[in-house]
């Protein structure tokens, strides 16, 4: 990608976490889902790891090989003219170099920004504070180094790792982690499954930097969060599940001899599906 | 795969065509909607060339590289134990030479079955009948050399091309067809969206082979399908289009500030969905 063009955009999708306006990311793992949202008006636009790996057929937490993955965001950024956030999970490194080495190839398979997450294994326990610390300053030095204002979202998943600390300790910790990786170098923190709006106004007010919320069930309205100066909004898997269960429904309808309704009758025509293709192939 | 193995497949998947139940395949295009049918109890998986191409941001009609395409069908195959047709649309080939080369690469993929269709660009006049014939010829020895049974539907596009043909000459032209293809080598025939009733079973009669239709709205029931001896129902990028028509929905209802239910009531969650994924990898 042309190294202007992607400065840019890099600097549009940082633009987009300091808007008052809350920006929605529904995750997306395929160049279709991509230009879907790019023709519904989205900004951005941005993977979600489990999804990608899902859709290949590998469960979540880096089961997918680095390459394949890269292949996968590669054809994302190309097809659309959006900024395009890749998750990588936790930058399929052992050690800050590796993710230096990683974050440099996603730059080139025309990303702008990253999630990076600080567990060591999926639900597992996380990496200690000043280890996380040095690959997301590894992250930023490697950005600088090709010469893009890459945006890290620094994912921390204190309230996903096994642990029996309290409430109040949890969110010291989450507090203690956002501003360690803001100074190492992040744009955004995500406390992925914390939506306990109370929590997430003392997270806003003491980083004064933007924070990603993951929509759950539980999780306060848009309206809420955005009044709460929350910045983005993540769906994680949330459009592969709602999109596989309408694919199995009419699965299992066909399979008991229904009707061609559930896929003919208010579904988008040929026609529109590839006019939304067409647009930049 | 192993020979044996994909022997014992492809002629799994010509049984099911000779089968008095119809063989209903819904289209999918990658590992994920392979694992959703296989885990609902489909007996076979086909893919739909046009969501294949659609998923990673290409039109339909060979837009998609052969080799890319390629890869698509060796992760679905090895995605399942079931047998896998794959749709190559026109064979990504110029000659009959060209396409058994195609079919053995596709074979080496895994598939144990494959549609071909006759027309000579999207939408566009039919190869001549002749040609078509040789193609067909050229794809049976290939699979003979091979030394796996493959399952070949002959996909007819006489309805999809552009004629001033009379039904009846319409009518006339498929039966020609379908005989010389089935002289030729191949096990199905795939009159697309020729869905008349009294027509279908004329071809049924007339061919004493299995037939495969295409599910639009105006398709009959698949119990009269069946009454009527079509062996095969396909969807083409029927799933692909109601999964996308669901990931808009709510990505637009999250534009206007809605709620998250469309995506976390009534959708698999993410332990189902790891279930699906888990059984093979």
């Amino acid at each position: 990608m042309d190294q202007l063009k992607q400065n840019a955009l890099a600097e549009r999708f940082l633009a987009l976490h300091h808007d008052p306006r809350l920006l929605v990311l529904p995750n997306i793992w395929d160049p279709l889902g991509a230009r879907m949202l790019e023709a519904s008006g989205f900004p951005a636009v941005a993977t979600a790891s489990a999804a990608v790996a899902f859709s290949l057929g590998y469960d979540d937490g880096q089961n997918i090989a680095f390459d394949e993955m890269l292949g996968v965001i590669r054809r994302i950024a190309h097809a659309v003219e959006l900024p395009v956030s890749a998750d990588i999970e936790r930058g399929y490194a052992e050690s800050p170099t590796e993710v230096a080495r990683n974050v440099k190839r996603v730059l080139l398979a025309g990303a702008v920004g990253i999630n990076l997450e600080d567990s060591l294994a999926e639900g597992g326990p996380l990496r200690p504070l000043d280890s996380q610390r040095d690959y997301i300053r590894a992250v930023r030095e490697a950005a600088l180094e090709q010469g893009v204002p890459l945006v890290i979202n620094a994912r921390t998943d204190v309230y996903l790792s096994p642990t029996t600390a309290t409430a109040e300790e949890k969110l010291a910790e989450t507090l203690s982690r956002a501003k360690a990786y803001l100074e190492a170098g992040a744009d955004c923190i995500y406390p992925i499954t914390l939506d306990e709006i109370e929590s997430l106004k003392i997270l806003v007010a003491e980083t004064n930097a933007p924070i990603n919320v993951y929509a759950a069930s539980s999780t306060p309205s848009m309206r809420e969060l955005e009044s709460a100066g929350i910045a983005r909004l993540s769906l994680g898997p949330g459009l592969i599940k709602a999109s596989l269960t309408t694919m199995r429904r009419i699965a299992l309808d066909l399979k008991n001899y229904g009707s061609y309704d559930a896929f003919t009758r208010d579904a988008m025509s040929s026609e529109e599906l590839r006019q939304l293709i067409s647009k930049h192939f």
